[in-house]
């Protein structure tokens, strides 16, 4: 997805609520503002937003010595989120489409998203998503595709949502590889943070290489990149990795919920619509 | 006021919806964002808010050549305004305390404001604000200070507001200046702005010589001056005025809706609050 005009001033409200993270001084804070506001030219509208991403905390970690400010609410966000494991599964087992039930699981835990000024509850907001009205739903693709491939790449967004994720691999019943950020950056989910989830007992995990928060295939591991181009499925969750792969013809579903009003218009959806969106090899 | 961090995201934002009133061409837009955001750095954090005003209109008016963006909103809304003028007298006419009634509708007016990414429904909002309960009303003052000067100082805000505040001044029953901004900027009462409102009939009009969404002294004619030091009552209206000179020990009252949340927490009130307070020479 290309940058907006209107993702400009979101970049700079992102800066300074990051910034708030890693720091209270406000001359480092004014600092932040300042140098993102001059480097708001180094990003022409034909990049994909979370390119800025990679600059803002960039920034922060130069200016304040903190390249992980979301830290402490990673840790939290997965610990919250295990507690409700049991009740998930349980979910799951009881459902008469169970696949449906984990893959709305799955979305509902892309609620926690520190990259977006908007509050969240987990818990209510998951009985929200297992009720609400998917505005895409490919789901005939979904099971066809899933039927037929051997195994499942798939690509994590958030700490937290993570444990979420587990919920959606265990019902797959496919091999699944998880792909995590090379770095922290938001409080995307990284190997340390998907072992602190307990992916290591359903998946491989695999570090895209991408230290933005979006699987940018520019920064990808040429092993990532193989892994990409041959898989026969990729789940793709959350906002930052659509931004990043929208335009690929590869066989991706992107599971989302659509937070960000710019990203709900590229999509053809409201804002808040939940979305599993068939991408590519469509005539296959 | 002093610029907040919370101003720097909101000036970028305000920059492209003015922007935006003045061209729909994208990479003019864009070329104006990163002009704006190179110039965070020039604004610390104790100068006002509204000296970024100032750059953002400057920008616009080098780039696309359009130094009044909001030229026909601005005619627009005082076309409505003069249409409701024998309702608001009316409402004067009828009311138990007209003095009051007359400066609930001059802060009605001040939801007029272009400088804000709010919506608003003149008519709806003032039927609001006509019952609305005051967070800060220092009445009595105001009654005192007006029954004993010999004349009012009143510094206009916004096109449209400025037919609501003729609701006022005709209320005072005091000989009053209409201070105006020097130039068109955001939809701020101008000269011109004032005569289609027909000020001419109820009161002198005056330029400031500030060029700014705000009275900044430091811009101002040494004639504005002048009659700002030697006044024995000042009617601020607005949140530009407030930003400006809300550190005056001057006898200013201000008048205001306070739209902005930064400025509703430097007045110790909540959003939307609407404000009559006293500011200066309490002790005369």
């Amino acid at each position: 997805m290309k940058t907006y005009l209107d993702c400009i001033p979101c970049f700079v409200q992102q800066a300074l609520r990051a910034g708030r993270a890693a720091t209270e001084d406000e001359a480092e804070l004014k600092l932040l503002l300042d140098r993102i506001g001059s480097r708001i030219r180094d990003i022409p509208l034909d990049h994909t937003p979370p390119e800025m991403g990679l600059i803002i905390y960039d920034e922060i970690a130069k200016i304040t010595g903190n390249s992980d400010p979301y830290r402490s609410h990673k840790a939290r966000h997965i610990t919250e989120a295990k507690r409700l494991l049991p009740s998930l599964r349980q979910a799951v087992r009881r459902s008469c489409d169970p696949l449906e039930t984990a893959l709305r699981i799955a979305i509902a835990g892309n609620v926690i998203d520190l990259g977006m000024d908007k509050e969240f509850h987990i818990e209510k907001d998951m009985q929200l998503i297992l009720r609400q009205e998917f505005a895409i739903y490919d789901a005939d693709a979904f099971r066809q595709v899933l039927s037929r491939t051997k195994e499942v790449l798939y690509l994590g967004d958030n700490a937290g949502e993570s444990v979420f994720d587990r919920v959606l691999i265990e019902a797959l019943r496919k091999p699944v590889t998880y792909v995590v950020r090379a770095q922290p950056i938001i409080n995307d989910v990284t190997e340390e943070d998907a072992r602190a989830s307990g992916l290591q007992e359903v998946a491989e995990i695999l570090s895209s290489g991408s230290p933005a928060p979006a699987t940018l295939l520019s920064y990808c591991t040429p092993e990532f990149i193989a892994r990409f181009e041959s898989a026969q499925m990729i789940i793709s969750k959350g906002q930052g990795n659509y931004e990043g792969l929208s335009g690929t013809d590869r066989p991706v579903f992107f599971l989302l919920k659509a937070k960000c009003p710019l990203i709900a218009r590229d999509l053809g959806v409201e804002e808040n619509a939940i979305v599993m969106k068939y991408a590519g090899n469509k005539g296959e």
